[in-house]
């Protein structure tokens, strides 16, 4: 699909069909999040796939999906026949850095003036979401409600942080999130020249 | 062009020809960074489009550039003639998760369990890096080595927070990282199923 129509086509999709997901539709996508870049090319970002019903059933209720259900939305979480949790390792990009050509004049560490590893988790994220529409699916995302439990539903090490869940479907029709109402800002307000306009 | 084409066609490139950068081809490639997501629909990025030459000196100055070319590489960011200032409010955040529809039952903002405006930041950054492929042209990305030097270039507010520099311009020959000496982590290292395997 042509990139401008993929990303005219994305959007937050909450309801899928039970329909599967192709094995190799799939693997395309995981394989484009894969080339997210990284400072310093740490590669300290990594998925875990999850197709399994009840671990989904499980991810879903740790994000307390029966409340959103009550709400009068969707079961979009474990309605969705893969999700990819997206992990990030903030050690790896300390380890990067304390390697001698990233290291000050000092042979310290730099100070981080942002934690690239949570920019860098953003990048294979938005390409999830990109490369599933691609394949003509349709793709959500689940920010994490609890850590600690998704690193213990899935054995996730302590050095490792699941950032979020990717959920990949065949879209069904949903419920637009209430936050769209809001509009998007204008373009003055998020696009400056030259200069920060006030 | 093709989605899967410009993700195989994208890398960073550190290099760029004098040739300016077509204006609507450049308005495209923002209006393609915009359409990225947002925590609760917050909108906390912004960008800061940087076509003058005296200031993109002055952003390769902060950045070190002199150092990079003692070094042997190419002046890659005064050289590329588009620098887009990737940026992000995390008070918008804040803002947007003190409002009713996102408190908790006491009334009270979440306890940000990932600080997802720097998420949300990676996403405009890959969009913009995908994007100008999309146009036929090259990108780079550079990281911040002094926010507080870049906000008082730019007359960037204290609220908000510049991640890093998206390079845009016409590729020329470059250097490589020679981060990419280190090769791919394999696939059984960054992608997991079901649970993480050690």
């Amino acid at each position: 699909m042509e990139f401008q129509e993929v990303l005219a086509r994305r959007r937050m999709v909450r309801n899928y069909l039970a329909e599967a997901v192709d094995d190799e539709a799939l693997e395309r996508i995981i394989a484009a999040a894969r080339k997210a870049p990284s400072a310093g090319f740490s590669q300290g970002q990594s998925m875990l796939v999850v197709r399994s019903e009840s671990t989904r059933r499980a991810i879903a209720q740790l994000a307390g999906e029966d409340e959103y259900v009550a709400d009068g939305f969707d079961p979009w979480i474990s309605g969705a026949p893969v999700h990819v949790v997206v992990c990030v390792s903030e050690e790896a990009y300390h380890d990067r850095y304390r390697e001698a050509d990233k290291t000050d004049p000092e042979g310290s560490e730099i100070e981080w003036p942002i934690p690239y590893w949570w920019v860098d988790a953003g990048a294979t994220m938005m390409l999830l979401l990109l490369a599933a529409v691609d394949e003509g699916l349709a793709a959500g995302f689940l920010g994490v409600h609890s850590v600690p439990g998704l690193r213990e539903l899935l054995s996730i090490p302590e050095a490792v942080t699941p950032i979020g869940v990717v959920t990949i479907g065949h879209p069904a029709p949903d419920r637009r999130s209430g936050s769209l109402q809001r509009g998007w800002k204008s373009a003055a307000a998020v696009v400056h020249r030259e200069k920060w306009q006030p």
